[in-house]
């Protein structure tokens, strides 16, 4: 097991100001980078959190609003720019071909990499990615229009060799690997000892959820039950609740409910809107709902696991 | 006369850095916006700036690369949301309106404002735009695509009424606005003065040329002569003038050389490659051949008339 963190680009609504900058983060798992929506000034954002364009191969697009995918052209022009190679996938609604690939064409003429589009159907949850690490299903939001959030699962580890039972029964290095992976243990004598003797259960695998932009909705809850992290949208206030509603957003004490409701270890709020200068109210109406919740903040890096 | 000032919003090259965002500039004529290309980033800077959406019907692109247009999407989305109504015209390469025109009707469907584009040809001079206060003529540049940069001149005032002549020949309010504008004036008794001996000369209109990107070109010297502000790329110091030269750009040498040769008042440099962390060095190349050279900067605000 290792790194499984999440560096927060942009946590803002859909009118970027001059303290957030519009939807934009990127989940590291195992040095591999997984970009998660991409709004305009993603580009000057990721070079400041010190990512590395070679290790970014696929973006996921919740929806196609300008504020989760105007940054993508400026990114994508300065991969080819600086020379980067191979493929880079857009997991996205269908409608981001038809109107990406001329934009791409166009502006990333010498472009020396290979931009391949994933088509999502927002609306049912699928796998729409996996390797030997992690895996990434689409999330059904409620929106107005075509919307999914994304689960980040890590891939199931080895079960943990019991250090007692390699010492009792001496076991040999080179039949380690195989029992760490399930296999019994046959002794000189020809006794089998069943691995569920010898071992520990897998470290649980790490969970993070995006969800965002959605209104509420119970809904996702059994898609992200016990996730060790929810990044839900809180464009808004209590007082703003009706728009909410209207905007199909959600408030963040409604985030804080959907959380608690789906027992996840940590709640993250983002997607603020505009009109909030301070944030503060959000997080004191969310912690009334869920202990454990915190505001994004541009440049903010969140471990689930080192 | 009244306010005449360039606002630089950015003056980075094609990557984006910590230091400086891709080309974009406001030039204020009378409380009229005109932008001058829409690097990523540009509608954060324009607010940064303290500049009014309500103002703004012009926007001027030079050339379809995308560190001169990627900030057009952000830009428009939020005049969409914000409610902006009217005409916003996009004067720009023919190929701007088949590539932009389906994204902004995907993106700003419930766009309050109409989009008009007005295509240039880029390779000859014609003037763009006038009203009372201005005109804007475009000046063929020398870049790997068709690209031109933008003459802004002010339109003649009034000529200044002599007030030892207004007071010697005792001439009434009523007729002073017609002098200005070139009447003669008969006295009570029939005699005819002539306009030039109650006249001063109009103060000369202000003018400010934005040339980027271009490599050396001398052609430019005839539209530019004597402008009283030049904004000239300086993407490289000496050392790259070789690149210069294959990536169709200008030193800061080069682009003094141009401003001493057009006799311009003084010399704006931008457009700086992301290799230069401190433009100092492109700033003493250039002074070495005009002296009155300064480096652009985001949020700079240059007075051309108050």
């Amino acid at each position: 097991m290792s790194r499984f963190e999440v560096n927060i680009l942009g946590c803002g609504a859909a009118t970027p100001t001059m303290r957030h900058l519009p939807t934009a983060q990127v989940v590291n798992v195992r040095d591999k980078l997984f970009m998660v929506d991409c709004g305009e000034g993603a580009q000057v954002a990721f070079r400041r959190a010190h990512l590395n364009y070679n290790r970014l191969g696929h973006i996921f697009l919740s929806h196609l609003h300008g504020d989760h995918c105007f940054g993508l052209f400026g990114l994508l022009s300065t991969m080819a720019l600086t020379g980067h190679t191979g493929e880079l996938v857009i997991h996205a609604h269908p409608d981001a071909e038809v109107l990406l690939r001329p934009m791409f064409d166009y502006f990333c003429r010498e472009n020396p990499f290979d931009i391949r589009f994933n088509a999502l159907s927002p609306s049912s949850s699928e796998v729409v990615y996996s390797d030997r690490s992690v895996s990434v299903r689409t999330i059904p939001l409620k929106h107005r229009i075509p919307t999914c959030g994304f689960l980040f699962e890590e891939a199931v580890g080895d079960r943990h060799l019991r250090g007692d039972m390699v010492e009792f029964y001496n076991i040999p290095t080179y039949m380690r690997a195989a029992i760490k992976q399930g296999a019994d243990f046959a002794t000189p004598d020809g006794k089998v000892v069943p691995n569920s003797q010898l071992t520990l259960p897998p470290t649980p695998p790490a969970r993070y959820a995006y969800c965002s932009d959605t209104m509420y909705s119970e809904g996702i809850i059994p898609y992200i039950e016990g996730v060790d992290l929810l990044y839900h949208e809180a464009t808004y206030a209590d007082d703003a609740e009706a728009m909410a509603r209207t905007t199909y957003h959600s408030t963040a004490r409604q985030a804080a409910r959907i959380a608690a409701k789906a027992h996840v270890g940590r709640l993250l709020l983002g997607h603020f809107s505009a009109r909030y200068n301070d944030e503060k109210i959000l997080l004191q109406q969310a912690l009334e709902e869920f202990a454990h919740t915190e505001l994004a903040h541009e440049n903010m890096n969140v471990v689930l696991r080192r």
